[in-house]
């Protein structure tokens, strides 16, 4: 069921603009996005669920003029931290014990670690990773929404630092790695949607070790 | 529902080494990666499912002794292709070509401006990008693991050039970047198992732009 939901899914390429994605089936989406598991459980990234349609049109000016991001009715868009520091580091562990109610040794040593081995490390290195886990959260996102029946279309086809612009994203230590359209296919203009989907053959993908 | 599956899965510390995924589990996994959507297509990963005890013995060596590692069924090796190359990207656009059943100038032109941007491009940059889409397809790994109540540990704590040198992946031009292993939870020795999963709450992780 999964699988069958996985195919029919696609990369669309002409959402029809009179339709609107509710307000239950984004907020499942989004779900699925928060419950993403990362490294060391730190949530590296933002979502940013933009509707308002000025800042659709102006995100859509410095992404190839992509359709999707103005006819959808939400555009998500994945902001990675970019950098790991002192603070963000402990506000996560932080949460893990208030949450949890007690601390533990061997999480307050692993913390450390992650302090001293994170912080000095150069921020671009710590922004690669941290767009990793954004890439997982991304992964479950495009799953979570062929759940609801819902069209998106991953995209990396923008200029990120001026939707981090658009949006103030520098200023919040994020930089935007990635944005998801969501909405419904229209029935006719999309190239894509009647092609096949093309994907390596299994033997060509998969290598087994016995 | 998915939500459900999701809060269900962990990643799990301790697994049952008598207990083994089965055949058919393990392909609806890998079909799900598989079907993962990738910048352009490209596909720029592959997926070594190491059964063997010996093999898994090494990797666990030089993983932080992590047990799941040898006493799940099934390890998932995620090897990111260390470069964008010509032969690499033809081989991907002559497929879709070869599946359709033609060519379209478009897609044709496409390809041109891919190998005229990524090739000359600097390994590492290709690299991270390569492995994103890595990470896309973990997170739709780790949605169809829950889906088949079969548990699974994400990992980056291992040394990639050791696991590289025991698979023999950078002669393929490949570079581990993730390992999950898969099996099933051990009923008692796992510190997280019960523990009260956590995230940021959504006002610290979704911003609504209206």
């Amino acid at each position: 069921m999964l699988i069958e939901k996985l195919n029919w899914r696609y990369a669309t390429k002409k959402m029809d603009p009179s339709k609107t994605v509710s307000d239950e089936k984004v907020d499942r989406i989004l779900e699925a996005a928060r419950l993403a598991p990362t490294s060391s459980g730190l949530q590296p990234f933002e979502i940013f669920v933009v509707t308002n349609p000025d800042v659709r049109a102006r995100i859509r000016e410095v992404a190839w003029d992509q359709s999707p991001i103005t006819d959808g009715s939400h555009l998500l868009v994945f902001a990675a931290w970019d950098n790991y520091t002192s603070e963000r580091i402990n506000a996560s562990f932080d949460l893990v014990n208030d949450e949890r109610g007690f601390t533990n040794e061997g999480w307050e040593n692993y913390r450390q670690m992650l302090l001293s081995t994170y912080v000095p490390r150069e921020a671009q290195v710590n922004f690669e990773h941290a767009a990793r886990q954004a890439y997982i959260a991304l992964g479950m996102t495009l799953t979570a929404a062929a759940f609801e029946a819902v069209d998106s279309t991953p995209m990396e086809g923008f200029e990120p630092e001026k939707v981090d612009e658009i949006l103030g994203l520098r200023e919040k230590g994020l930089r935007s790695v990635t944005i998801l359209p969501l909405g419904y296919r229209a029935e006719e203009g999309d190239w894509l949607k009647d092609l096949k989907k093309v994907r390596r053959a299994k033997e060509d993908f998969i290598t087994e070790i016995k």
